[in-house]
């Protein structure tokens, strides 16, 4: 079954890889009436682009949003809207001579697996470059958006909580990665979005984030510090049609109480750096992956995910708000 | 849309409130040839019913499963499998007094703005009875699982890793619950499981969690310890055709490897407390909860959890496993 | 894959078996605040009953639809809904033997051919039985329609447009059994529902009729006469905001236009007959069937299959109700 | 709800407009290892092709497909395939004068009442373009179809069952158009395929055939013939492990015998003629469309049409062949 697709109602599905012709995705479910340029992207793409700061990788990728689809005089029509980004950096020489080795921590070995073949070229499908899409789907997304305002931002590098430039320096100068941790807060939720049992908000931002490239967890609210804590503390009590204290992270029972929502989501190092490491060939020899001068890496994917962890979390609340137009009867029948 | 649904081929409908009729599920898309008989899940049952322990709460369910459809002569016949669960021990008039106050940490806020009318009868749909039916497709999905053996167990309980038993009693003593932590070990799975992008395998048991009543947070392998490592130590090197650790946590770009899976689950303290709480009523004036000697309510609700952690992880692989007969031409056309 | 579900917001998930414990079905996706009671169920189901007219089969069911989950007092909470159907007058005895033959024109061959195992007592999953579940189902979705009317009715039996007792008394005397047409009306359709492309209305409608046992065909305004038709004819010309015809039966590219909606669903003749018939056994061995006097059956499955016709055509426009609250930004967002 | 996927297992998203950049498709669950190159689509997208044929519209199309993604080294990764028709011989300026006429028998109308805003240019996402992407995904789900052939050809054009040129070259002289039925063959079908209850072949292929613009109607096997028809003749009986006869079209409830599959779509008459029609402006007030010479249009869609229905039959029997392996245990275990 189809993996590429993402939400139930505003449904986003992507394509491409990272070293064909380029990337994509189609919004199908997406509201007639939403106004769309293609200048709109811009800012949200740089923001997740490699080359973007001198800690990102250098690939060149101008990553410019073309619209081939769904929009008639900048606006939605209800027709799928098609979103392209072209590939125009791609070096695929460059990876003539890795294309038999396993890449420790890479998609090689577990697609090999799985599909008996692997595009090798930057990853193929496999690439961190397909998260452009998921950007690119939720610039669209933040426009059903109306007041909700999703803000993430990096609070962790490495061990290290603040001074992230000499954390990066000194991983740099190792030819060396490390992992990182985002935080994710969502303001000015209108209380009664999501949907109980399977489909919880929780649960819905989770599969989001765990989607992510890198992401190895994921936490809401006291996350899991509330283990630790007893429920005469942690539960939130009323006063005055107010709660009190927001342990609950903006949500109880999967549903939203209209309380601020914060989450938690941690990545681990990048996997590809430039010390030498012990792998297979994919005939099962054993070889050494030579350290690459010249090969693309991040020293910290985490400092590009804000970006994407913003994306994830606007479709998923672009899905939501658009579901929860048939909560109730009243509702449906206006 | 609907919310009551897991799984993509072999998937799960739940129905039913805590002190409605019952409660069960509608499994669609199991194979014809599955052996089932009603024998088989009561020891599944037992471990996640209340009044199992002495830390958990006295509701008496003998949570006995009813096979309704899609059985014949023991057999799955590829017809939808209907499990049943009569609720025997609902006590609808112990509710009554409450039917109007808002429940700290509970569904009523959140559901009656979504809804507009809430079933406060035990919690009702939102009541963690319904976790019941996930053990019970749990036990269904376990029998397509092969030679793969999912192992949940309690490794933290409020603050402490160990005597989790003295935690306890102090707790009830204090009228007060606790959290706890999760670990789940999935062995023996074969290579190639799960999908790309939207639907990795940390993705979709991410979110199986994250749908389970209380759970705030997940990580896979290292997890959030990830974020202070760097690639040079996270990179799972391999050797003569094996990986020489497993930091990856047997996923790798959202599919296995074939290594151990590990993840661990973090459990908010139970939101029934004997403590009094302030809250609102329903109409919007002060209120507050006084303690209910004789409410049901566990001190821990992870304590429940393994069971439940179980039957979903065994949910996300049943439904990867049968997805799989579809990833190769070669296998399709067989 | 499940085949058991039918709709994408409002979804109806149905199970059991002919000669089981009973049928029924689950509602994920009805918004809370839909009046229900067990009462509104009886004059449709004994629309659709064996047994209801001199004309169809002598099995006696009470149909009694039994609500299980999803409404607490009289109301819909957005919980599923559940419907039960007791079986009553199942005798699985007088199945026994015949368990070893495949009947002509039912599920056995098939079912076999894809399952391995088939639940031979009445057909099982196969039998027209499970059709109550759609049309209690129906009952639920007809509460969301407003002032949408859906009238089925029988126009044809056999080759005959009237006096359909005369040739069902013959059909009966001889022991065979006739097909029918069934054509349905729908009034006061707002215009914009349905989707386009592959979710067009006549895409919807006529999956739901092709699902029905028996049903062969299905034709939309003027159907296969509109092949003959010249585009000068056929186009519905307008004027001062009217159609001046209807040749296009309510629904242009897929979606209503406010005009009445016709089609018609031609039903082939009962396969249980009481003439004998070569066949072979589940061996491969040939054998007749040979008349049986007792057995159940109509002489015409058209005759009960308005009500079923009638409560699929509720399914498909309770969805597209339900999802058109998605067509439009200005509806989103109020 | 996104309405422009087809499939399950097999699924295919389709988008882009008349007029606008292009057309094509995203195919998300093709299995890896399918041989595809941009050559095998020439054949199949020139039967669609308008002018192609002397009774077929002048717009000059080259419709080359482009693979945009989800092929290496001309084979399935099974990453998303992305097929990509470019527009080139569009003339917007053709339509402003009829911007703001509502067409008869076109969307304009629907279109309008559904989304607000529609994109007149050639129809825009309503127009029979966009059945090119059909085609096209059908090539790829060819791959899938082992010894199955499907066959589908013209066997009316308008009352007449020969001499096709003949009633062409008078409604062309008219400056009118006539609707067509197709007959579709398809052979060498494995019994066993399909689904039961609301998924079963025939419910598949008629929400295929009636999500093709223009169609009206389908039937399967006897069809609407099988109303008329007694059960005594209908059921087909076997004898020496096989059917005598095959009154059922290849199918028994739902599901696939192994016979020969036969059904018939009817499709009306073209809605663009060169003949002075009444109608509407968007706002409300009468007028004519007076005849356009040199409008583009067919005299008889249904000449087009052969290549439509085999590839959305493709569509289909790939899905059920992919969904197949889920049957049974034993087949899921290997």
């Amino acid at each position: 079954m189809g993996s590429n697709s993402f939400g139930r109602q505003f449904k986003v599905t992507s394509f491409g890889e990272s070293h064909g012709k380029g990337i994509g995705c189609v919004i199908d479910g997406c509201p007639a009436g939403v106004y769309l340029d293609e200048q709109m992207f811009a800012s949200a793409m740089k923001r997740r682009r490699p080359g973007f700061s001198p800690f990102t990788s250098p690939r060149k990728e101008e990553d410019r949003v073309e619209i081939l689809s769904g929009v008639f005089e900048n606006t939605s029509t209800g027709a799928p809207i098609t979103l392209w980004i072209e590939n125009k950096d791609q070096k695929s020489t460059s990876y003539e001579e890795v294309k038999d080795v396993i890449r420790p921590g890479h998609a090689n070995f577990s697609y090999l697996k799985k599909y008996g073949i692997f595009d090798y070229r930057g990853g193929g499908r496999a690439s961190a470059r397909e998260t452009a899409t998921r950007v690119a789907a939720g610039v669209v997304a933040k426009q059903l958006l109306g007041a909700i305002v999703i803000q993430a931002k990096v609070i962790q590098v490495g061990g290290y909580k603040e001074n992230f430039k000499k954390v990066l320096e000194q991983v740099i100068e190792e030819g060396d990665s490390v992992g990182g941790i985002i935080e994710c807060n969502i303001k000015n939720v209108p209380p009664g979005l999501g949907d109980p049992i399977y489909e919880k908000v929780e649960a819905n931002l989770a599969k989001a984030m765990l989607s992510i490239n890198a992401c190895r967890g994921v936490e809401f609210g006291d996350g899991f510090d509330s283990a630790a804590m007893k429920g005469s503390l942690h539960n939130d009590q009323m006063e005055n049609g107010k709660f009190l204290t927001n342990h609950h992270g903006g949500i109880l029972a999967g549903i939203t109480t209209g309380e601020e929502i914060t989450f938690r989501a941690a990545f681990k190092p990048t996997s590809s750096i430039k010390k030498e490491m012990k792998t297979l060939l994919t005939c099962g020899a054993n070889t050494t992956l030579a350290p690459k001068k010249n090969t693309r890496h991040d020293p910290c994917v985490a400092l590009r995910a804000p970006a994407i962890v913003e994306a994830m979390a606007a479709l998923v609340f672009a899905d939501f708000i658009l579901l929860s137009n048939c909560d109730k009867l009243e509702k449906t029948l206006t």
